[in-house]
This record gives structure tokens, sequence and C-alpha cells, in this order.
């Protein structure tokens, strides 16, 4: 075995610990929270059904790309609430893609690097429509559970549609959908 | 909300019950059995990372959507060992493919069920070695626990070597590398 197919199988084990990284959002058809390669397959699928929706024409494979292993830092970052994130949990997460990544070939693992840098510096048509997919599929979740006895909130309104207008900047057809529903939802809170 | 987006969002939550097909192998990183999300997220990976091993160039996004809709039909059909699939399972598939694949536009849902149709058949060089990571990863899992009280094994060595050398099929590094472990680990249980 080449030293470099040895990297790629080292690389592909130490990834399934993603498997373990629970998040605070639960299954559409089962009550559970998600795991995040269960979330990365899904917003991957979401990715290639919706992309005709994008803002501007998106590179699907690349999208796809940046969405499967974009929760990967969280093997060692951990998961943060996306309205809780502070320097120190990216500046956590920026080691971690280093050292996971560098697990790969030179090669690979710098592609890896950089699309994940795009990915969470939402600057190009790709980063802004994989960014979408991730905001979107929790609040479908939450939505889709709008029946269930609802917890102490830990965002603001205005938290909320300031972090998942995200979803607009992607694809604003997706956004007027959700934000119409999530006004629907909170209409219905008071 | 077009009808269009209303199928896709439909087509969207309905797929999130491949979270509760339950494998027949183990994580590499927790003694748990794997899911079909989990599992279809890890070979998408594989097949970014490996695609320069396969036999014949092939289109990597064309291998993903493959790979991440490859389970869907268990949805329907439940999970059946490769070792044990029966003419009666893969009529079940079918149907399956056809009622899940038909909850999207017409246009996706016919893409998406000649991808998987595709992919059952083979016969093209994103099939092989799409095939080829979807047996490669339950081999690694199996290899991975190789230290433990061994189960009464489900197939013979010539059952195993049969359906794991679809692996030579899509990548024969791969399988050379597979089929040496799968010999050590023979050797090891006489």
């Amino acid at each position: 075995m080449t030293e470099r197919l040895e990297q790629q199988l080292k690389f592909i084990v130490e990834i399934d610990k993603v498997k373990r990284i629970v998040r605070q959002s639960k299954l559409f058809s089962e009550d559970r929270f998600e795991n995040d390669a269960e979330h990365s397959w899904h917003i991957s699928m979401m990715a290639m059904i919706l992309a005709e929706h994008a803002n501007e024409p998106v590179d699907v494979l690349k999208v796809v790309k940046m969405l499967l292993i974009h929760d990967l830092v969280e093997i060692d970052a951990g998961d943060v609430i996306v309205y809780l994130k502070t320097d120190e949990d990216r500046e956590n997460e920026q080691r971690a893609a280093e050292r996971i990544f560098g697990l790969l070939p030179e090669d690979q693992g710098r592609e890896f690097l950089a699309l994940w840098q795009e990915f969470e510096e939402r600057k190009s048509p790709e980063a802004r429509f994989a960014a979408a997919m991730d905001r979107l599929e929790p609040v479908m979740q939450a939505l889709h559970r709008i029946h269930e006895p609802r917890q102490t909130p830990r965002a603001s309104y205005e938290q909320i549609i300031e972090i998942n207008s995200q979803i607009g900047d992607g694809a604003k057809e997706l956004w007027d959908y959700a934000k119409g529903e999530i006004d629907r939802y909170m209409e219905k809170l008071k």
C-alpha cells in the first residue's frame, strides 16, 4: 500500500467521529437529536435538489463537497450553537481544520482546508448557497415540530432573523418561504 | 410557494426516514450500528477522497449523487444483507424507488430514478466506482473490529470474496488492499 493511500484511509477512519457529535436539532421523523453526519448527508441532498433556487449559478459538486466536510472541525471543537459562537470558538475550529485535513495527502488537505475556509467566509456563490442549506435544515426541523410543547427560546426574534437571513444571501426564494413560516410561527407564540 | 418547491420540500422531509434504517455494520468510533444516512455520508466522503483510484476516470458529482440517494429505497424496502438479497427484495426496492422519487417534480424524479437504476446495474464507470465505495466501507468497518469477539459469520469466504470483488470492478488498487486484509483476517480465524 502506498503512503498516500494509507493517509487517505486513516482520514476516512478518523472522520467517523463526526457521527458522535450531537446537534441541537431534532430529526423530522423521530424524537431524537440529529448528529453531524446525518445533518451533512441531509443538507447535501438538499443542495442537489434545491440548486435551481440559488441566487447565482453554482457548481453543485463544490457546494456538496463543502457541505459534506463543513462539520468535520466539530470532531475537535464540538458543536456550538450558531447564536453563541465566539472568536475563541472560531480559533478552535481553525486549529481543528488544520489537524484533521492535515491527515490527508498534502494536495488534498490543502484543497479541503481551502473549501472549508471558503464556506466559512461565505464570499463565493457556492459558499453562500451552502450556508443557506446549513441554515434552512434546522429552520425546517423547528417548524416541523411547531405543534410540540415549546422549549425556552435560545434566541430572540431579531437574532433568529439575522442569522437565518443567510438563507436569502444564497437563495432568495427559499428565504421568502422560511421567513414567512418563521413569522407565522412567532405570531402563534404571542 | 410554487408547487415545484412544495414537492421538493416534501421530498426533503420524507427522506429523513433513512436515518432510522439501521445497518448490520458498526461505526469505527463507537460500539453501535450505523444508520443509512451516516453510511451514505461516509461513502460520499470516501468517493471524493478516493476517486483517483477508480479504474476509469469518473464524474465525481455523479458518483456522489448516486451514493447520497442509493439507500433511500430502504425507507420502504428495509435493509437486506447483501448476501441474502432475493428477486423479491429487488422488486420491493424498485417499487420504493418509484414511490419515493415520484414525490419530486417530474424531471428531478426521473433523473434520480435513472441514477439509482444505473447504480444498481453497475454498468457505467461511475456506478462501478460507487458500488466499490458501498462495499469498501463495511469491509473496512469489519476489519477495524478484528480484535473483538467474533460473531458467527453470515457468509462463507467464497461469498465474501465474490460480493466484495465488486470493489475491484471499480477500483483495482483498493481491492488489492481489501482482499489482502480479508485474507489476513481469515488466516487468523483458522
